[in-house]
């Protein structure tokens, strides 16, 4: 491993890259040509292997050893055991339809668990960052400490999930125990709404059907901001699937006791 | 009517007011503070009214004959016959859990109908304006003419609503007509699905229950930006109640044929 360069500083790097290929795609007139796209040669595919393949590169250069899982060009391992796991646009759809809620991902990890994991808006300029207990927003106009919030009930909490299908329809049923119980439930952030939750604006993030790399940037950033992510039934969440993300360890054990007797 | 400044200046005041207004309250760490604000004495009140007093004292300065309604402090008619409609936070829930998406709105209109309308995101620094024909995007790095989509078909058409529930179960039974034609259909963007419409990124916003304030700045930037907004049975939207936005002529008959049938 060539240590002139951090593994924050080479996530760093990597994350400026998907930003400099994905943002001429974003809101291009391209998108309204509805017959282009709806043939598969649309601008988010541009765009996310654009991102990706940018951010091989760099991680060919600065982390020869290390083995890379992408969404788009799939899984390589390396000598070091280490992995990294990027999604060049999580929020595709969000995407397409020109709001600033879709993200880049990139997370570490070895075999002790995540090392490190970004959540990143390029339209907005917001960069949520967890690594090595220390997590921090930096945008345009600040930088700052990244905290979860300390919400003790259900009934004060704010839920979010990217669709209110959720997922088969035992998942649904599982969702709307917990969503009828809070004090607020919106929709439509895709990772974005795990950013939130760890920056302390929300409470909780319910979703089914995740990838790997849908889940494991987010994890790193929440963790290391103070909350907690498992499975439904409080299990590991790093391979996606079920996933409840909460603020603290309270909230958690009372979404989880609503969630986890959905059937397998 | 002081003529130093256009109604358009006059409008860009207004909104650069209620941004220096909103802002430091926008995730602000009372929000956290969930005693606080179920009891009312919330940021977004504070935001909301500290916003709509700035620019009244703005209009009262600018504008002394002018009329102005307000969704905090009602409506105040004017010598003129004109009348400034303000709502300084629509999308409170999008502001309380921190998502960029609420919106400023500003509307100005005399007995011809609407003259001009502003959505501004203080947050991104969006502002999408439709005055005399015009329709622009003023943002931190860009600045552009907004023109909405072309798609004729609503199997191709991206749909919002800002939450699946929409209004009462006839105005949701509508809805769920248009969405399960669209290609894509997404929630919880308030003001700001709107703004997307009239940039040409999406094609249908479908709502409900809508107030005054909440509708007449989108339409003014809408229809500047070549879309229509109607109610759900093509009549004007102005007052708000349910409320259909398509792209184009086209989109909005086929959408207005699923939704003219909901009973009143």
């Amino acid at each position: 491993m060539n240590n002139v360069l951090s593994d924050l500083e080479v996530a760093h790097l990597l994350a400026d890259a998907a930003r400099k290929a994905i943002l001429p795609h974003f809101r291009s007139s391209d998108l309204s040509a509805d017959n282009k796209w709806t043939k598969g040669f649309d601008p988010v595919t541009i765009a996310d292997r654009a991102a990706e393949t940018a951010m091989r590169d760099l991680l060919a250069q600065h982390r020869p050893e290390d083995g890379v899982w992408g969404e788009e060009f799939g899984r390589v391992d390396g000598a070091s055991g280490r992995l990294w796991v990027l999604d060049p646009i999580d929020g595709t759809r969000a995407f397409l339809s020109g709001t600033p809620t879709w993200g880049v991902l990139i997370a570490l990890s070895d075999d002790t668990g995540l090392l490190l994991g970004v959540i990143d808006q390029p339209y907005t300029g917001e960069r949520f960052i967890g690594a090595g207990g220390m997590a921090e927003l930096v945008a345009r106009q600040e930088r700052r400490a990244l905290k979860t919030r300390a919400t003790q009930t259900l009934d004060h909490a704010i839920l979010f999930s990217t669709y209110p299908g959720v997922g088969s329809a035992d998942e649904r049923a599982g969702f709307e125990r917990v969503s009828e119980t809070v004090m607020l439930t919106r929709f439509g952030m895709d990772c974005y709404a795990y950013a939130l939750l760890a920056a302390g604006h929300i409470d909780l993030v319910i979703e089914a059907g995740l990838n790997a790399y849908d889940i494991q940037a987010p994890i790193a950033v929440i963790e290391a901001a103070g909350g907690i992510v498992t499975d439904w039934r409080g299990g590991p969440a790093q391979l996606g699937g079920r996933v409840l993300a909460a603020a603290n360890p309270t909230l958690h054990k009372a979404a989880l006791e609503l969630l986890r007797v959905t059937p397998e």
